[in-house]
């Protein structure tokens, strides 16, 4: 009975980085948690704990911070640095990724140098092999609710359905999305994430849906179509219930006004676009 | 050896409530989080399970929800007619706290009833003891920056210092303040809201600060001096520490540019500022 | 118009500390999160941000730290040294409170050195005026069920009622309780913590319920009961409601075998069980 | 420009289901957090909104507690039956994943049913494609601690290194370790998963560690070596760093007694160990 390695990597998550920079009228803020992981020939560490290839987790921090000295820019950008770093200065590296998750600052309109939190957070994620660079951006914790536009009906009926159909129901979802670019030698990853979220955006406002798998893949439609550098997209979105309080037993109807907001369970749609002509880069991607 | 039942109350917490409202060109969302306290002659429940003045949290619900049939409105005005319906209404309930967190909801251009989720948190809190009603109101999840603008020193020094003074420090916070009105009266909840947020805001923007306890008290009185409705505000600042990573072990300077945002522990900085002349109302009201 | 200082106070919160002791044969290990909270003459630093009075949260870590270096023992001894040390050596400190979470760990028996994680946290809490210090022990995360020996009826009915009368419920809950000692002199905390915890889950599942508040009063009775340094106990009970479902669409009964477990909302049943002749310290004591 | 619809599944994330089992001198608590995925035909309603093949998440949210009527027993058989249902009765759903989360409750010894929940969380995932079902194990939030027998040195330095090697550090992890079956025949699934359970905490106890890689193939490697029926197993090995405290700036030392426990960022050491002979299922199966 014999035994042996299979899949493996090791990294460093979460560095929080803030990086500001200080020239112009105003501060800018660039608000980072990344995460760097790598694989390659690093059999000796697990099998005798000989770690002469195992680049410590505790270096991976340091070059995320020594990095952002020289400033942080996009993020896509950023992870493409570090992940060509590791890679091609560590012989026995043979793939990093680098995960970046940005949260967004709004200005304080009373001084140059005071911002408040928004909501939702940018990710970008670069796989680099030695050869080849994916890049992947995106966008996690938007959240957006249709009040009106939305029907479900038509599904099959088992023994177990109890489900009744609806011709208008409030849609409201927590958007995952992670779009991959076609290469990674373009230089507007800034104008390119603003276009793609809003459309995202448009897209789930503007879909009259049937269910939410159609607006799913009209969403992720309007990010490829409007963008030709990027190969496909893939959405996860939970159905956030809202259901419609039920208010006869207290004499009162409820034209669709009084909604009780479920936690658990959730649906949960996830689905993928894709450009026709695009190769499929065989990685998991996202 | 006897024993005695002391302060007791009980409740429904955390009802999730979202009502839309259709009229007009677009539509509008109230999503609450709404937990309701009663207190009063509850003595029996406790030390001989008599149900008989236990009106149950189940209905509690219910009520939310049913009151929510006519409109919410203002979260100040829904919660003090809560709490009166409770009080009035069950001669053996003294004193009823109803507490609402409301969940802002920005518009998407595309249509009248497409929203995303934005940041913060506002929150309302009503107690009723059958006179009186005392109203207050507030902000939770509040993060902000001051990139610049900060300093500390000229602290107290012994064997366990090792801080260094700073003349130019990253401040940030997470803001959480409570506003007690005057009355329970006025009918200008939101722009009341609105104006001790916008103050608040402003006030951590322009405090040029040598402590987070100057900063709490500048916040704290920008918000009375702006509405003489309001007697008395509590903060609760976490100071969100912002460290200047040591980048000379790896040949680089490091000009007030480069952080570390650390998680655990933080400082957590809380206080109060009063209108000299406001009464004390003789309640832990916040 | 003008405005005053109001109650105010600050400290560093959630300190962790882990400290292991090596000596016998089992090592043992300490792991705790620590929050100091000081109050007394602040006002400068917040009217001028004058800070000379201000022990910096940073030197208030240190001193955990630093503390820890001659043991910790039991958390409430620890607590009391930390929070004497702060208004003892601290002209202008008039009060502090020292709150210690700690983390169980049980020893995986293959070594003397090799622990896992167990459910539970105990807690203590030392308030110091310079003269008195009140101690108060505690414990949270406490997840208790008892799946039948539970009912709820005999409440009152109004316009909002819906729920049913039941002879026969799941009651769970999530403990959190809080005891007060009599005095801060005693020196068997260990032992003491052991037997309050004991009696919580032994009342618990003992009391035969007609409502969670008659369990709450016999849970903080037999606290009570069961140790003579305690004065007061105080319990924050949620309601962590078990939904039979309906089975019946699908032509099955359910004979209380199968249950939803609900998250929001949530009964929250809060009450303080007092020895009698016990005199009241003045102080929001947990 | 043409798209087209990627990879894409949907289901009920986390119904919380528990089901209660009378029978006998003591109750028995299944307490499951159970999530439905299914795949196959579904393009028309991403195109169209044609829902004639969607069942809906409503519909296997009931299935769920429908199924658990009969009885749940272990987690793997539960999710097994649920998986098949899902495949052989919709001709569209080609692909059915279910997985399970099981907390653990520990009887109180003061009646027979009473309990209290316990750390750890047992998992298991089904896969089936209607011809074969893979079948994985698991266990989530073990954390565990060995305070001494760990070392890491010898490690590759380049410019950004500053870590110290070190002979004896605190090895800290929350263990999420996924297990393959080699088939979905057996039937001794409740002692195959506590072997498993023991196994891993016996080789993170009993392994001299130079690296936590080392660690991580030890713990894998003993759990196939106990259980012919495994495959292969998948370790996620967060590092819970725990930092020295340097106490020599108050004149003290520190002989590895007194640690931070640090929360981000952390290390995060991620292998698969392998029975050499186990044929690759294709897919990604944890």
């Amino acid at each position: 009975m014999t035994f042996e390695l299979g899949d493996n990597q090791y990294g460093k998550a979460e560095t929080r980085l803030v990086r500001v920079d200080r020239g112009g009228e105003r501060h800018r803020v660039t608000d980072l948690n990344v995460t760097t992981t790598l694989a390659g020939d690093l059999t000796a560490t697990h099998l005798t704990g000989d770690n002469a290839g195992v680049l410590p987790t505790d270096t991976q921090k340091n070059t995320v911070y020594a990095f952002a000295r020289d400033g942080v820019g996009e993020i896509e950008a950023f992870a493409l640095r570090l992940a060509k770093h590791f890679v091609d200065r560590n012989a026995q590296i043979h793939r990093a990724r680098v995960k970046v998750e940005q949260y967004g600052w709004e200005p304080i309109p009373a001084t140059g140098h005071s911002f408040s939190r928004a909501a939702g957070t940018r990710t970008a994620s670069v796989t680099y092999d030695g050869t080849t660079a994916w890049v992947v951006s995106g966008v996690q914790d938007l959240t957006v609710m249709n009040t009106t536009g939305s029907e479900f009906h038509g599904f099959p009926r088992d023994r177990y359905t109890t489900l009744q159909e609806t011709s208008d129901r409030i849609l409201a979802t927590a958007v995952t999305a992670h779009w991959r670019h076609s290469g990674s030698g373009r230089v507007d990853w800034g104008p390119s994430f603003t276009g793609a979220r809003d459309r995202l955006l448009t897209a789930f406002a503007a879909t009259y849906s049937l269910s939410l798998q159609q607006t799913l893949y009209s969403m992720g439609q309007h990010v490829l179509s409007g963008d030709e550098g990027l190969a496909e997209v893939r959405l996860s979105l939970p159905n956030k219930h809202h259901f419609l309080v039920d208010l006869e037993p207290f004499g009162l109807d409820n034209p669709n006004e009084v909604y009780f907001a479920a936690d658990r369970p959730y649906g949960l749609i996830e689905g993928t676009v894709k450009r026709s002509e695009a190769p499929d880069p065989g990685l998991a991607w996202w």
